[in-house]
């Protein structure tokens, strides 16, 4: 399986009260959870599963740059699914994810966002998830 | 035809100045306008009339966020095009959206924009359009 | 080759401290350097090479947005890639971009960062790099 790469570069960066959280794939224990193309090679519910797993990654970075996951307030998602171009479940997708992010911070959690079908991701992963949020 | 699904969710979400559009489909009473693929289902002068109907939803949600239309300032706007892999006239579909916000707010519908291909979008639209505005 | 298409449109835009710098193509004394696909029609060195000169273009706006490169702190990166539905290699040619931000920026160019393959890009340009940035 895919293991995430090294990296040089920081995983969120702020301005005034924004924190930009860097792309975050649906990796567990340093293991990427699956890869492929909604549509072709990944089915709806393994891509929400995935969803999930790339939205709690970036919740985690976005509790530590904060200081804390009861002081994140997400702000805006974007959600890119890998998609033939004949797939047009996305938000479902998408779902996942915004469902995960409200149950956990309940108001906080709730968050301006767009669901795209992409050609592919990173290590052919199959969602990747970038967030703003901020802390209250 | 595709119907707007109901959702849980908000279709704005501010941190300082700055307020984040969810991504909006072109939608028009209630019913998608069009479905498919700029290069292969949908021509260029359709897919420019799918653009200025997401800029005129997005923008009625930048104004229901800011307090009226007169007090909105676009900031940023991308572009999601769904695009075959020869499809290269993006910015052509998102000039009409540009255009749009131009000639409805004026100097305010200025705004740094981004316009990509992707492989396909949420109910198999053709076009959509996020933003990030602010209040005059 | 592809040549610029004159624009009405502005290249950044600010809100609070954020600057927004529109979605730069890898254009060099108005000339785009390649067309294609990552993964078809541009292998990975050519990719780099591109996303280069793309996040060069990015980094002469927010400069110019700023009053000086000194003043540039980068905040946020977004690396759009056309690519194959097989093609999992955007971090590498996302890296070239993020190498040179840090190399001329030093601790004010680092960034969070998402890199994406997207179906096509505007006049079949190979990566478009979008960006968020703030003076220092």
């Amino acid at each position: 399986p895919a293991v995430r790469p090294s990296s040089p570069y920081v995983n969120h960066r702020a301005v005034d009260s924004s924190v930009h959280v860097a792309g975050q794939l649906p990796f567990k224990d340093g293991e990427l959870l699956g890869q492929g193309v909604l549509g072709r090679d990944v089915d709806l519910e393994a891509g929400r599963e995935l969803a999930r797993h790339a939205a709690l990654n970036a919740l985690a970075v976005a509790a530590e740059a904060v200081g804390g996951l009861d002081r994140v307030r997400i702000v805006q998602m974007l959600v890119f699914v890998a998609s033939t171009s004949e797939f047009g479940q996305q938000s479902k997708v998408a779902d996942a994810a915004s469902d995960l992010l409200i149950d956990v911070l309940g108001e906080n959690g709730l968050h301006a966002r767009t669901a795209i079908g992409v050609a592919s991701l990173p290590l052919n992963a199959p969602v990747e998830i970038q967030m703003v949020c901020t802390a209250v």
